[in-house]
């Protein structure tokens, strides 16, 4: 089964929802022309299409090998990669005074989906250098800067980020890694990070670790955590991949999903000979962690969109071509294909549906993203609220889809040749990094409803309830998530509020992308009157619309009673009494 | 992580939901006494535990291989099932005039429960076998009956069901297997079978292989298919395994879980040597295998159970072992296991009410079995209601809970090595195999709703109704299910029907399990207040009680909606316009 783009609704979900026009009409973003847009989406599309689809099942049956101390490909990534740099896909959003094209991120997100619906794992690369550029952007120096972003931003060397450790995982304070000054400015680095994505490989000249660690007498916790620079290969004096930095994969993990994508334990400074550069000022490392992080999660949300799009159109294309039973009630006795069956249409239009509600959620908050960087603070409050949602709703949904084409195969789809499985084990990962889920719930009930004393989710509510017009159920649904954040604001209490924090997560992403669908139907019921644009996909539009307004909506209602149910039931029992 | 059975919540289900006093009070089930069923229940447990447990992970990694024309088990395999034959546990609820025990079915549902927590892929054999005795018992003939059901009851010989050809799945009247008299009273089989669970393997001196097939001249449809009995090695004078039978294992699956499975293509009368013996009348072959089945889809619906109290023990486990982060509004900065923080409770919580509420649902379905076998025709209807809710909920919630377990591993629950990811691997199957959930969803609706006029149905939500008490959220649900179910009958709409056909399945059987939750809650609390039975034990049946009917039952309550909305919304594109 290929993967097609799905171009036309992407084109769709940036003019109508992100707003392209409205960005384009800024001095920095004024050459996101229209044309512009419309083939930079169609190439990328093509590009994924043609380049990384392919792989995508060689790369989860061949894996990736640690050979001689150093990560092996799959047969082919080389190349595709090369392809890749070669076409300028990695600089989209690049800055442009280092070589990159400073178009909006929600255009360079269309790419970024594309390439990750083509090959998940693959595309993990790009999205981990991106964070890297973020952080050299925001917080390098100068020197810093001129050295390493031109190089990653035209995806000639890739970037990592390495936080976790074997006791430090959601819990980044508790790393060990040190970080000893040697006099001239540069750092020591030693020590083992785990779960390091694309942490080594073989299709680039360099690979530029950011890690964090602490310096000699940093205070315990966050706030001795520095950030660092540390290359693969140190910077020659003409700024090229010289001497070997002693960064080592100590090892690759053998995972449920994501074959192709080397998840590796590195060593940093095994011979004591491992340089590293400080990025920003000592004790400032989480704050730019952040910076990468908070990016990363919106593009892990957007895993969940690539997934289930790749899953959604593969379950289609499986019931249009299976013929099984006569459909009931018909009174015929010729067998049909399954997408007659009302209950695989079901799964059809779940899925689908699904699908648009979290490309819409996710590319409206990379749209927030674009909007802060042009100076309005409002779309960055909320770009702040929308990160753990898009995350964690986004994941969720890529999950339940990639089971929903599993399901719709039937005894198939449980075959590894057939594809559906793999889809199934590689977004698995999307739930848990970057922040599992749950921390995603605590981070909304913990930070992001307390924005502004509470005006940032009251400002969405607001315009959720002022747009639903006659949608009773996501009028219903707002009421319920005031509600349950009223009741949220008005507990003192830490375990009450986050016992209800994924309940709400839940509640809130789907009144959020329920609204963002009603936008579109409009739009959509108000182009095919006037007669414009194509009618079979608006009418797809609306009928995706319809479903996730009808059906996932009022779904969603039935979590309020657990939002606000507190924590007594969690803690009746003592931990013993619970392992009894 | 090691396997231990649940016994004790296992004889408190026994006790108190399948009411075993009432079985044993008859003549047939009088040797199920006190005693007897708590040394059956313990001695399974700590088979399972001892000699099954072990081979799970073996079994994963080692997989089946196809050689020299024959399956070959994973190591340890053929040694654990003879321990099996040996100790008696597939003979429990045997027929005694056959060499079994003659136990009541719910009390093997509970060895059944044990083996397969603690080895799915190895449980399927046992399991494939009780179907195979079970149609020998209802529609052998006595030489049938006398040849093969000793070495059946006693698991010296294994059974398999074969329906599945590549172009009849669901639809299994499209079959095309042939079987040919031959003049004796015997067939020649000549076809291919797909799907084969168990269809070879080296445990054993014989397999015995049921067959649909149609004779020649036979109707179209499922009327012109008839049941065959095919022994791969044919039987000599002395009843002994003798002559190849000419079925030939063409290929063995290569499947996402259930690895020590073997999944294979079956061939039969390669060289036209293949010789099959009608079991009861030419073309009611459906309603023999539906016996097979009907119990099937129960034993299926089980393995949720398995899955989901393995799944549900390992994440108990790690919760209680990995320490990270200090718990949030404590004011310490100490870092504390991660069971105190409230969203990986909510998950543990969650996952045990989950797993105890799907294994009553179970058990209590299985009993009505026993009930029916006594002559109790009510039972009987209630047992014919409950068997899609039974497979398609506890399949679902197996799914459910194998992901909740690896969540709370967080990244390493992505890790092979974990063991969390191949519960959630092997368990995807379930909500597939016997009837995938949309089947059963739709023989819900369009058979079950429908028996004895409704009845049925309006007898089980009388009985839920009369015992909720102030449970108000179930009084609510069963007040929604009776709706819809209203709906149901006064639409002539087969297309209406059955887009509701999932979501009132689920509330159908969140209100049933919840049902049966409320009913362990109040004999709990009785117990607890009389100062009878293990405090802590009872305290956790309350726990996992009140959160499923406090969180779990008003979420189905979401669910209404959706089950009444018709088919309008899926049929609203022509299949053209959904794929354009």
């Amino acid at each position: 089964m290929t993967y097609i783009a799905p171009t036309r609704e992407q084109l769709f979900v940036l003019d109508h929802v992100v707003g392209m026009a409205e960005l384009r009409a800024s001095e920095r973003f004024s050459s996101a022309e229209a044309d512009m847009v419309e083939a930079i989406v169609d190439g990328a599309g093509r590009f994924a299409e043609g380049e990384f689809a392919p792989l995508n099942t060689v790369g989860d049956r061949e894996g990736v090998k640690l050979f001689e101390g150093q990560v092996r490909m799959p047969a082919g990534f080389g190349e595709a990669y090369r392809a890749y740099v070669d076409n300028g896909w990695g600089s989209i959003a690049a800055p442009a005074d280092f070589g990159g094209q400073g178009m909006p991120v929600s255009l360079a997100t269309v790419a970024q989906e594309c390439l990750g619906s083509a090959n998940m794992a693959f595309a993990l690369c790009p999205m981990l250098t991106v964070g890297a550029i973020e952080a050299l952007t925001h917080h390098g120096s100068a020197d810093q800067q001129a050295q390493y972003l031109p190089h990653l931003s035209s995806g000639n060397w890739t970037g990592t980020m390495n936080l976790t450790e074997p006791q430090a995982g959601s819990d980044v304070g508790a790393l060990r890694t040190m970080a000893t000054p040697v006099g001239d400015g540069s750092f020591k680095i030693k020590g083992t990070k785990i779960f390091i994505t694309f942490g080594d490989h073989d299709m680039t000249e360099n690979i530029v670790h950011l890690v964090l660690a602490r310096t000699p007498g940093a205070p315990a916790g966050t706030k001795g955590i520095s950030l660092f620079l540390v290359p693969k290969y140190r910077l020659d004096a003409d700024g090229k991949p010289g001497a070997f930095n002693d960064v080592r994969p100590a090892s690759v993990e053998h995972k449920l999903g994501i074959h192709a994508s080397p998840t590796c334990v590195l060593s940093f400074g095994d011979d004591d000979d491992c340089i590293g550069h400080l990025i920003g000022a000592e004790g400032a490392g989480m704050r730019a962690m952040f910076t990468m992080m908070n990016n990363a999660r919106l593009n892990v949300g957007l895993q969940g969109v690539q997934v289930a799009e790749r899953a959604s159109q593969q379950a289609l294309a499986y019931a249009r071509d299976r013929v099984q039973s006569a459909r009931a009630g018909s009174g015929s006795h010729t067998s049909v294909a399954i997408i007659e069956h009302p209950d695989v249409r079901r799964m059809l239009l779940r899925s689908r549906a699904l699908t648009q509600a979290i490309r819409a959620l996710v590319y409206y908050a990379f749209g927030q993203l674009d909007r802060a960087a042009l100076g309005d603070t409002e779309a960055a409050r909320r770009l702040e609220l929308l990160t753990p949602l898009a995350k964690a709703y986004g994941t969720d949904i890529g999950t339940e889809v990639a089971s929903l084409n599993v399901q719709v195969h039937g005894g198939m789809g449980f075959i590894e040749e057939t594809g559906a499985a793999q889809h199934y084990r590689d977004i698995r990962i999307a739930a848990i990094y970057e922040g599992t889920n749950g921390i995603q719930a605590a981070d909304l009930v913990g930070r992001k409803l307390g924005l502004e004393g509470g005006a940032t989710v009251a400002r969405l509510l607001h315009d959720i309830r002022a747009d639903a017009g006659h949608e009773v159920h996501l009028l219903r649904l707002a009421e319920l998530v005031s509600e349950v954040v009223a009741w949220m604001h008005s507990h003192d209490s830490v375990d009450d509020r986050l016992a209800g924090s994924y309940p709400l997560l839940t509640m809130l992403s789907v009144a959020t992308a329920g609204w963002l669908m009603a936008r579109q139907e409009h739009v959509a019921t108000a182009m095919l009157n006037a007669g414009e644009g194509d009618p079979t996909f608006l009418k797809n539009k609306i009928a995706a619309a319809r479903y996730y307004c009808d059906v996932i909506v009022p779904e969603a209602c039935g979590l309020a009673v657990a939002a606000r149910a507190g924590a007594g039931a969690l803690y009746a029992l003592s931990d013993e009494e619970l392992a009894a």
